[in-house]
């Protein structure tokens, strides 16, 4: 029974026997997941779902990251679900294209204030609810999201329910309950990719897993097999799965330490390219430059070929306006993003010399860029994996580098330092809300 | 496109170009689920469901059919919706086993009694939004439903979102982001039968159906092809379907014609059963019976075989217990499935007696029934259409009966009357809470 053996693998591992690089590795997602939380606060999707506070007449109560006011712990979750993922600059697990913060540190940073827990037992229900996002996706992945499904909030919905059930001290048989409850609500078609229906998937994924735990700590019946029942989660939702990859190597192979962190607000088969760009500026000026030639693996002109973007978000899926920026800026942050940048002129033009092709040969992660100068002259970079990769990690320097461009103009250079001390040290806080505190607009 | 000639269609259809036939079913509707709502208010789930208040500090804002507490809309709507369902007892699209009532009505009644809606715009309301459910319902069935989704949720969430947003006033792009909002928290599993998360989906789908009309009134974006997209609610909920349906004789047909109502407080494929030992009555007393021979469809003992019930819940899966109480009591109403009546040592013993065989040949909703006396005499019944069928429908006066059955030892007779006369007098109310104000417990 899958399910069932997944609840007793969460509750034989306790704080001590999650290994310290599992731990190193969940704070510098919960860091990632708190300065595009931060940096997205403002967008205009943030203040139409804050405006149900309105309709709603509901309480303050916790958090919302890089705002004054505060919401209830189900609609401050939502919310700070949904800013993780605005930008497209939240963390990936690169084998299942599933943003694993996202749906599970609201969910523990709610929680974690709201009552005042423990920072050690937060950082176990981070870990864990993590952990079995990333081992559900591993049984559903490709097929699952071949089909249409946004990885990230169906199965998201999991590990929120998990990381509630867990520090909300849920008994074995609440917490298989829970994860009923959780998996029945599961949704978020890919579909809605480009507008703000997509960041608002994981966003829901973790209200609706905190929803769950809080019903069956109350006694709300379920399924007890959501996962492997004949018409439960995974045969309804999946073509194919292996159910095994759930429970398999618990504790010995951690998923979460395959997170990765993006350095460029954009999808990550561009990453590679804005790489090299950024390299071969090192060689070239832009007023010399005759074109840029790339070669790429198939899927980035598949998913992001648009040639005249108009939006930031259309940047978003144009290789052309991020190999542009990369060498001309280079830097492609959500700065390189905005609606603005989009529609500079110098970059418009710029974006005419970017000349990609394919190659079945070249992995994701991979580029070979050449400049070609006015003069004749050409230069060439080959980047074998890209920063972000599992093979090349961003360092500490550049997360931290990242989450201060987020986080300065709405906290401030000074508070997102602290904000960064107090997550690198998490198991040592006093309090959740001394974190909460300082990540407020 | 599907989605924008519905949204045009909704547009092009006032309260004046609905029949008055589908009005007055559209208030039968109306009556059954405020009766089943109001019945399974002091429901446990119910309890657990509205302790969230109290987690989450929320506000009052609306009646909580057969409660005293009040709830913000959106967890009213989700309670209102849940208690539409834990009886078994609503109405039903037979065509697609889609019950409309449940997702759609708890959405009209928040919204008319929060805003003080004109009591015509919300009969408007309900009728087109449930209209949508079914058409929706009919394009995707038996696939949909065959591949272990909860037709009433995942499709209830789309009648949810029209019937909100038509009182919100979305315009049509708005309204068409509605349906993309409302579609992408498509969920429910059928897995989750037999337990408190049944009724918690067309809760949790008039809910996010609310939520979707709400965001998209402030701007929230979507897509504006949910149903017919390549990654879209159709193609990635249902292995075959047919969009057709959709909006195919719009204004002419009407789906809502086709909502049955439950004599019955259990699965409709009892019912014939139920009716026949019912008749069987009038020509034996218990003492005399030797034993009862059923003929029914497969799909009977597929469904309702449990022989040795020990719950209320469970005795709605028994022929037995069912055959039984109808010939015992003459009657199969909620009364007859509680958990005392189905431990009953009278009633036990009787479920021995019964005899089902099932033949291809007998329709879902005919069964031929035999009782064999101890003296050796023998009468036959055979019911053509259950009572509730298209062909044989409930009588106002026993949908009557079956209110008053339910709500009387919540609200009393005489409230309950008072209801009954304003619901089927709903042009003519001031206000929704001149209804509502009744409903309470």
């Amino acid at each position: 029974m899958t399910t069932e053996s997944l609840v007793n693998n969460l509750f034989n591992t306790d704080y001590e026997s999650i290994p310290e690089n599992v731990k190193e590795h969940a704070k510098k997602s919960i860091l990632n997941w708190a300065g595009v939380a931060i940096g997205s606060a403002n967008h205009p999707s943030v203040g139409m779902v804050l405006d149900l506070k309105n309709d709603l007449q509901s309480s303050e109560q916790v958090t919302i990251l890089g705002r004054s006011e505060k919401a209830d712990i189900l609609l401050a979750t939502l919310t700070n679900g949904m800013t993780s993922h605005i930008f497209d600059f939240d963390d990936t697990h690169l084998d299942t294209i599933h943003h694993p913060s996202g749906p599970v540190a609201p969910v523990v940073f709610a929680l974690g204030e709201w009552y005042d827990l423990n920072p050690i037992e937060v950082l176990r229900a981070f870990v864990l609810g993590s952990e079995v996002e990333l081992r559900i996706s591993n049984a559903i992945y490709p097929a699952h999201y071949d089909l249409g499904w946004h990885i990230t909030s169906t199965v998201g919905v999991f590990g929120a329910a998990v990381s509630a059930g867990l520090l909300l001290k849920l008994n074995k048989e609440q917490l298989l309950q829970a994860l009923g409850i959780a998996g029945t609500q599961s949704s978020g078609l890919r579909e809605m990719f480009g507008t703000m229906t997509k960041p608002f998937h994981p966003g829901k994924a973790a209200q609706n897993g905190l929803l769950a735990a809080m019903l069956a700590k109350k006694g709300f019946t379920s399924s007890n097999q959501v996962l492997e029942a004949k018409r439960g989660f995974s045969a309804v939702l999946s073509p194919t799965f292996n159910l095994d990859r759930v429970n398999e190597n618990w504790g010995k192979q951690w998923e979460l330490l395959k997170n990765s962190f993006k350095p460029y607000a954009c999808g990550i088969v561009l990453h590679p390219s804005i790489d090299a760009c950024i390299q071969l500026r090192n060689f070239a000026e832009p007023m010399n430059v005759q074109e840029i030639q790339l070669i790429v693996n198939p899927s980035v002109l598949e998913l992001t070929g648009k040639k005249e973007p108009r939006t930031g978000l259309e940047g978003k899926f144009s290789i052309y306006h991020s190999a542009a920026v990369g060498f001309l800026e280079k830097a492609a942050g959500q700065a390189q993003y905005d609606d603005e940048k989009v529609m500079d002129p110098n970059i418009v033009a710029f974006r005419s010399k970017i000349k990609p092709s394919i190659n079945d040969d070249i992995n994701e992660d991979k580029a070979i860029a050449k400049v070609i100068l006015n003069n004749g002259t050409e230069h060439k970079v080959t980047i074998e994996h890209a920063t972000g990769s599992i093979e090349n990690p961003m360092s500490r320097a550049s997360l931290i580098d990242k989450f201060i461009a987020l986080t300065k103009p709405i906290i401030g250079d000074e508070q997102g330092k602290k904000v960064i001390r107090k997550i690198e040290r998490f198991e040592d806080v006093e309090s959740i809300e001394e974190i909460t505190a300082l990540c407020r607009g």
